[in-house]
């Protein structure tokens, strides 16, 4: 069970997220807990260093270079193809084909979370194998290094059905509440909120990419002000934000679907 | 066409949130600006007032309310209904129907948003008729009594496929961009980003609840920090965060979409 650190009760709580400079290009191989150590040291302001409490915030583009996920371009459509469990939906259009599929890591995604900006000419980037491991991983790093206890979230970039653009979400999470369950709590009025679990740690990376950005080379950020949120232990990790299985309404595009049910009348197979 | 303001270069910028405490239970025919205003004076902090470039982040709910937006509890399917354009998917569960439907505002939405949190007893709450209106008043307001610019975000909690839990998300907006557009810049290596256009607005509504929170009874937050997003004029509004129509691959639910194509093929009338 995971159990939440002590937090001093007060007035409205304020939120701080900056980005760190100085994290350089990083390559396969490269230790995430010494490049986030060495930005952190060259922070200019004491109050800048993280402290028990922050939650630290790291694109997962540079996990996946640490990591070594670095594959060929011209396998870009069969890294998508090995990174996809089911293909959820696919459109042909003038640029090629997008396949929104669901990955090893449960994540229901264009191109499989595939991606091909940010790395060496002729290479495309794979996610992390296990973005939960690689958060508790940099969390132990920083408690072993600083004696801190922070919360780490490992974010993406991905697209929403029916809404523009594109936000972050937390693939993998250590030391930090991924869901905020307010089903238990009042309203103003004393009822019970039956149906708010706010999905805080997709909040915190959506947080934290307004000081990230996506071309300007800050690829951590520190959130402070939400230590009510973070763990005395790894907690969950993200893998507790999918929701697939029989609760998906949308387990297939609409497309596909149509086409299904067309297919298994016409065959007499309905499913 | 609309025009960031100018915004001083620097090292890595901090975003900070926070809630403003003191916004009284309202009341149909409250003025939303006035409450805002006394909830600023009230800040024990002078940096804690707004200033130009601030985004002032305001939970659909009071805004509903000040407009009078509240309808008997009996009429709540009728009122789900009312405000739906289009069901997108529905589910029969122990506990009722659960509708997800486009609503007038082009979200797409469980109960098409109507509320029955938070509210008198025996009454729901619609949305906003026009929250992106509802952000242009608010903004103006604040302008005419406090001479400063700010952006306004107007929120709502919105589920979302694939993932568990509900994040905010903004359903009007003003005098701030709703999506920062990175397709044109570079990334680290010197080579387009030719995806990304981030929904910052979403982001933002989501940074603000981290601190609003749901049973808090703190319904406005301050996000200092993001001037370069604020605009000289009202901008587009929250709806051109809609994306529906022949973009939208995720029309409709699964099992609405087979039995559809199982429909067809049937009667020899396939879409």
């Amino acid at each position: 069970m995971t159990e939440a650190l002590p937090v001093a009760d007060g007035p409205a709580p304020e939120l701080r997220v900056w980005a760190l400079d100085g994290i350089p290009e990083v390559s396969p191989g490269d230790d995430l807990v010494s490049l986030v150590l060495a930005a952190l040291e060259a922070q200019p302001a004491p109050d800048r260093w993280v402290q028990d409490g922050d939650v630290v915030v790291v694109t997962s583009k540079i996990v996946s270079k640490a990591e070594g996920r670095v594959v060929s371009a011209d396998d870009r459509e069969q890294a998508i193809t090995d990174e996809t469990v089911r293909v959820v939906a696919s459109r042909v259009h003038p640029g090629g084909v997008t396949r929104i599929v669901e990955n090893r890591l449960g994540l229901v995604m264009a191109a499989a979370g595939v991606d091909a900006s940010n790395t060496p000419d002729g290479t495309v980037l794979l996610l992390p194998v296990d973005p939960d491991l690689s958060a508790r991983r940099l969390r132990a790093g920083l408690a072993d290094h600083l004696g801190v206890r922070v919360g780490v979230v490992v974010t993406d970039t991905a697209g929403r059905p029916w809404r523009a653009g594109q936000t972050d979400i937390a693939i993998g999470a250590a030391g930090v509440q991924v869901m905020d369950d307010l089903r238990g709590q009042t309203d103003t009025q004393g009822r019970t909120l039956t149906v708010t679990v706010a999905a805080v740690a997709d909040e915190i990376a959506a947080a934290a990419e307004l000081v990230k950005g996506k071309a300007s080379g800050r690829p951590v950020a520190i959130v402070r002000g939400l230590a009510h949120l973070t763990l005395a232990d790894d907690g969950p990790g993200a893998r507790a934000l999918v929701r697939l299985g029989p609760e998906d309404m949308f387990a297939q595009g609409s497309a596909e679907a149509y086409e299904q049910g067309w297919k298994d009348a016409v065959e007499g197979d309905r499913q």
